[in-house]
């Protein structure tokens, strides 16, 4: 359609990265055009922090569980949703926070994200490879007090940023017809392209990994929601003063 | 930098379109551009809903708050956030789906956020404009029968899609020193930039509204901050299954 499309059309998640360094213009760039993004009521709730110490990245590779390549990337970013900024204005402002909304956690949760995905596009036009790190929220205590994180702060996900050393191909998503529905939600409509994509994705991972891996969409579904994950994110979200009242 | 990031630069809301129509065939590539965005653990958590009958784009103008914008775009899309499938290929898989855990609603919120943001690039790069459309959260259980959202769904925004009848300069945001930090969180860094961002957003409104807007950060947030803000979500949440564990 257009060379921007493309670019998003071929996205994948690179985990192994070369040695050419990522310049501290490019990451300031790159955050720059995460800003662009929309925020909601202007609240612009995203914090990031660049992690550059190798002992703090060494860290952060295994509190995400083992994910070496947070050591090995050419540049780390934490995205945090920020309140406490807000906050600090609003008292600034003769005002008093009211803190523990949900709908606040909402927005800065969101916030986050539309700005973190205008920085990966930034960063795949400039030829960079990425991979969101989910994995800091196994223990998102430790990773906050590394950080310093203050209340009314936390971490939503790491960003590894680098130059590919590796050309996966790209995973196949959902039929579209799975995802968008016109005037009214429709569950049968949804679940007709199950198989399908069990099957296609079932092709996708036995390529890839040469046979090893036998998967489908609905057995990474049972093992994503069928059993409690993370269950420790409630009570850290409430001691950093996220209350969600 | 390169095009892509210049596009990404440009973004501004646009409320006013023009009549031209925005096609099928370009929503749906917009949806697809939304897809190939990153997604947690393969969930792939986010329905949309396109809008199509004027009644229903009138309610949910009304819904909004009085956002008249919603009925006059070429298209609007409903971005939902959406584990009610994933239990669904649970099931299919023998599972059984453990709902209400916040890690979950996380995941599937910031999930919608990433593929909403690369949509709104792709449109933005066909040269459609775009409006998030946040204030179907203050309506939200009406909203949700409209579009008739089973439990385990919720709407997170909607996203108006045109061509631009209006040419508003661009917002300025927060200094990216504000924003971005080394290895450690820093308040004092941050807050040293509010009165320059006070002086360059009062000028920006100053600006448009030929004087009529006196606004500055800071009192932004204390009206965001500084008062409970829709404090029926957390009730909401939980009747459609979010219960936040």
């Amino acid at each position: 359609m257009n060379p921007t499309i493309d670019l998003l059309k071929s996205h994948r998640s690179i985990r192994k990265f070369t040695d050419d360094p990522v310049t501290d213009e490019q990451v300031r760039e790159i955050v720059a055009a995460g800003q662009a993004a929309a925020t909601s009521s202007n609240v612009q709730a995203v914090s990031v922090i660049q992690v550059n110490q190798p002992a703090m990245r060494a860290s952060m590779a295994e509190l995400a569980g083992g994910q070496p390549w947070i050591s090995a990337a050419g540049a780390f970013l934490v995205w945090c949703a920020d309140l406490r900024r807000s906050g600090a204005a609003c008292a600034k402002a003769g005002g008093k926070f009211e803190t523990g909304m949900t709908e606040h956690f909402l927005i800065a949760t969101v916030d986050v994200a539309l700005a973190a995905q205008n920085a990966v596009v930034a960063a795949e036009s400039m030829g960079l490879g990425i991979c969101y790190i989910g994995g800091l929220r196994n223990n998102p205590a430790q990773v906050s007090e590394l950080l310093a994180l203050p209340e009314q702060v936390y971490p939503v996900f790491g960003l590894c940023l680098g130059y590919p050393d590796q050309d996966p191909v790209i995973k196949p998503r959902l039929s579209l017809d799975a995802v968008l529905m016109q005037d009214t939600y429709s569950a049968e409509q949804q679940d007709a392209h199950f198989d399908d994509y069990n099957e296609r994705l079932g092709h996708y991972y036995k390529t890839r990994t040469g046979g090893t891996k036998v998967s489908q969409w609905t057995d990474e579904m049972k093992k994503l929601v069928g059993k409690e994950s993370r269950p420790h994110m409630r009570e850290f979200l409430t001691k950093q003063g996220f209350t969600m009242r």
